[in-house]
């Protein structure tokens, strides 16, 4: 691949949420925003994220599906010591490889405990995984995340994936940083959405969304434009504002 | 299939989350809590979400994969005029249906506004989709959401979307409704992985998650288990106290 096929690359990415308690509607996510926002900084495309059950057969067929058509896998949840914990094994079997002890995982718990034998074999599973893994540091609890393959394997408990993410971010490979800009004005979408269209034409290399909203009695869009080239979403912005005022509105800038 | 049979039968469903809006971080989902309580209720098993981009192999692929696979599929967003509103066309591609404007959508639509002219080229894509959909009522916005086969096409917008699947939820068949309870601890998981593996044992039917906890500098683990019957959950969380108990903790019922 040359230089310049590498600089244009697309680097990709998909999260497996892991845990019934997503699906039970238990527990809101809040990892896939903090992992999405985290991937445009590092100028990896998140193209797909799956919430799976605590269920072997669900879990393998993702972790497997999603390794083969994406860079980067990053799974959230089932690394803990109890019997719904199943996360490591399947991805253990998800590539095939022995499902062992690591002997760096295990010096990491039992520095944890006063008394050796509090690492009983409930807790060792937190330092069971495929063979040859490689740990990602946890800073905050103590028991590793790690890598295997393209596949890294985070905590659910999201102050700890995130300190698992950042332990390991700087080794990422991604392209140039994904840059968004957004604009907002009280025009329906049903109003702008012919100029948008056009405009999506002419800036094909950006993603355009829009996204309608309703905030105290008054309704308009907002657009935002994603790519990674500062001057062309800028030169988009402003041909945006152009028919957004030809249209009646009073385009602002918005946060996005 | 029996009577006894139909009863036990169990009744299962995947939501479809489409749009860049979520993979890119600027959105945070809440569909997926809201769909996957009232399938509780409604005795209909979540097994499965998807997050998927606005790009139409990923969205028929998608489709295709989960209607296959469950026998309820709830997608949420893309029904738009914009576009990167694409989920329709995908859903007719899909089953390979004609994409086609709906008579009755259209009536629907035509009546929100005051001049016929509104109901623009952009806005009659709100009014197009697969070839014989049936129409789900949207109370709030008025363009309709609509079912083809087991696949519920409803709005992204929060508002929208709960009010479209309450305006459909009693036509959804399922089983017993999924119920839960809470216990909690201040016991670390490792503690009482043993016994609870024990106990998902002895409780099989039911669904046994471990969920540890941090709050005000105190740590703790909390129980929920889930199934359809009242009296088989509360002779678990008996069970469950007592080896809490035993364990040093002082169990507590908590909300879930």
């Amino acid at each position: 691949m040359t230089a310049v096929n590498e600089a244009k690359r697309e680097f990709t990415a998909c999260v497996l949420i892991i845990g019934n308690e997503i699906l039970s509607g238990r527990t809101q996510d809040v990892n896939l925003a903090y992992i999405a926002q985290r991937l445009n900084t590092l100028g990896i495309r998140l193209r797909e994220a799956r919430v799976v059950a605590d269920i072997e057969h669900a879990i393998v067929k993702a972790v497997n599906e999603c390794r083969a058509a994406y860079d980067y896998v990053f799974t959230t949840g089932g690394i803990g010591p109890t019997h719904d914990d199943i996360t490591s094994e399947c991805v253990a079997k998800a590539f095939g490889q022995r499902y062992v002890v690591n002997e760096r995982a295990r010096a990491i718990l039992l520095r944890r405990y006063a008394n050796p034998a509090d690492l009983n074999a409930a807790r060792l599973r937190m330092a069971t995984m495929a063979e040859g893994a490689e740990l990602i540091e946890n800073p905050i609890s103590g028991a590793p995340g790690y890598r295997v393959g393209n596949v890294y394997v985070l905590a659910g408990i999201p102050k700890v994936m995130q300190a698992m993410f950042e332990s390991m971010a700087h080794l990422l490979t991604g392209g140039a940083p994904i840059l968004s800009r957004g604009v907002s004005a009280e025009l329906a979408e049903g109003v702008i959405a012919a100029d948008l269209t056009a405009l999506q034409g002419r800036f094909s290399e950006l993603d355009i969304g829009s996204y309608p909203w309703y905030r105290q009695g008054r309704f308009g869009t907002a657009i935002v434009m994603r790519g990674t080239e500062r001057t062309r979403i800028d030169a988009c912005a402003e041909e945006l504002k152009v028919f957004m005022r030809r249209l009646g509105g009073d385009p602002r800038d918005e946060e996005v």
